[in-house]
């Protein structure tokens, strides 16, 4: 029940309506590895610079992560830098400082390599199939992209998909890989290069799951105050493999409790800057939040 | 259980990526009365021009709706002319010709008086508190309003919605009425207006419904060939009202299937142009995808 992910831990500096934040901890790797932490063990494999301090590395290990795999390079850690749009629903990067990350490459450690779970973080096409080449046999290998390689490495994204369980992306993504508009279309299309489960997150209008069993729509919470929402993929795909990693089988029912399990996860991601909500939550606070969703989207039939 | 409705006949001139079809019927009297009309008696209030023909009146008369309401003045019928962009989520407004719409005085015949379910739809605030003082004492008011009225008549506006029941608007249009954009704020600051229960419409994105339960989310049903989203959020409010009209009580149980089966006829709504889809439905195929959003929503505790 073990899973490993690879993929960005990086200093984020965010601006929003409400507030600024300054490199702060990031990355593609921890929002999901804080968020799977809940459900199962993880082992993380990235790379920080000589500027990672401490007080960083203690947020995986408090939350019980296995850093190993988190080689530390001369020079600086990945920083991103981004700016919200009075809505939340747009953002700009300012920034990007690739520093240690431009030269990435996964090396998995011997003791990770028997994980059953395996989440392949939005990098390059390339390293998410060294990553599989890595590892020995696992159950399910879930995998995040982005516009850059869907634009930039199209036939490199496509022989990795050909290999993984489950796509988590957003509706624009799912709409530029497949080339369709509509989003049933557009799901066809892409579960027909390999992944047999597709999520298309859609913020907060929620997140929609195609399978082998059909089609499946959860809303996203409807929070009062969302504060910073970067890092809510990521949450979202933590608390989706953690779930799967917790339970006992990977039928439709149990796919669809991780989508909502991902939603709740996302849900708190978004009410505060970095992962500090995340840090704080507990077992009970993600049940409570669950069943309010349970009550959210109930009706009874006619 | 007998259900007023009062807005708009129209003919309709409509472009979409897959075709166009020409001054066919429409108006948010016609969509809102056609469908609720599978759930109870349905009496039309509006008006329309020489121009309109007995094959747009037996529309009506097939579906059983009473059209002693349906004014014929001199002139012209209200001719509506838009065009969709690709992706179906926008429309630009070629042009409106209000014709006799634009000396519409609603007069309500001495039979409509008693009916218990009143839809005022969007017309001018003044004329929806109009027909308010014709009739008796119905048991639910609810009502449409666009950013013409918010904008150009919002004291009137707000005297209107004092004495509504039900408001369903769009996510744009609520947060236009309250100045709040997220979404939990808006509904706050409209429900203190007025309406108990209010239903914001994120078409494609389904509907958040607020009342005095709390809050319930339903996606839109997820289509692969949607032809013509005209009319959509008249049928939704449709099949609402119709089938709160067909309840024997209107708790909150009662009201989230409603939103439901306005969802269920909205989503057939835009399978064609105009009514088309709509005069051909038989209430088996309304229950069977009632059914399917069932499916598409339910999922099990934890």
């Amino acid at each position: 029940m073990s899973i490993l992910v690879v993929g960005s831990v990086a200093y984020d500096t965010v601006e929003t309506p409400f507030g600024r934040a300054e490199k702060v901890l990031g990355g593609s790797a921890s929002f999901f590895a804080i968020a799977a932490s809940f459900f199962a063990p993880v082992s993380l494999v990235g790379v920080v610079g000589e500027d990672f301090g401490d007080k960083q590395m203690r947020v995986f290990r408090e939350r019980g992560i296995d850093i190993q795999g988190l080689e530390r390079a001369a020079g600086k850690t990945f920083h991103w830098q981004g700016k919200y749009s009075y809505d939340l629903n747009s953002r700009d990067t300012i920034c990007t400082d690739l520093n240690v990350f431009e030269f990435f490459k996964p090396r998995i450690p011997a003791a990770y390599r028997g994980c059953e779970h395996v989440f392949l973080g939005n990098i390059d096409p390339v390293l998410q199939r060294d990553v599989l080449d890595q590892v020995e046999k696992p159950k399910l290998v879930a995998c995040d992209t982005m516009n850059f390689w869907i634009a930039g490495k199209p036939e490199e994204l496509r022989q990795t998909l050909a290999r993984v369980d489950v796509l988590l992306i957003n509706d624009a993504e799912a709409r530029q890989l497949s080339g369709e508009w509509n989003v049933v279309k557009a799901a066809r299309a892409i579960r027909a290069l390999g992944p047999r489960t597709l999520l298309i997150k859609k913020g907060e209008h929620g997140v929609l799951m195609f399978s082998d069993a059909g089609s499946f729509a959860a809303p996203a919470y409807p929070l009062e105050d969302v504060f910073d929402p970067t890092g809510a993929g990521d949450t979202f795909a933590g608390g989706f493999v953690g779930y799967l990693a917790s339970a006992a089988e990977a039928g439709e029912e149990t796919l669809r409790r991780a989508a909502v399990m991902g939603s709740t996860l996302a849900s708190f991601c978004v009410e505060a800057f970095s992962l500090d909500r995340l840090v704080t939550l507990t077992r009970r606070e993600i049940d409570e939040r669950f069943r309010l969703f349970k009550r959210l989207t109930h009706f009874e039939a006619i």
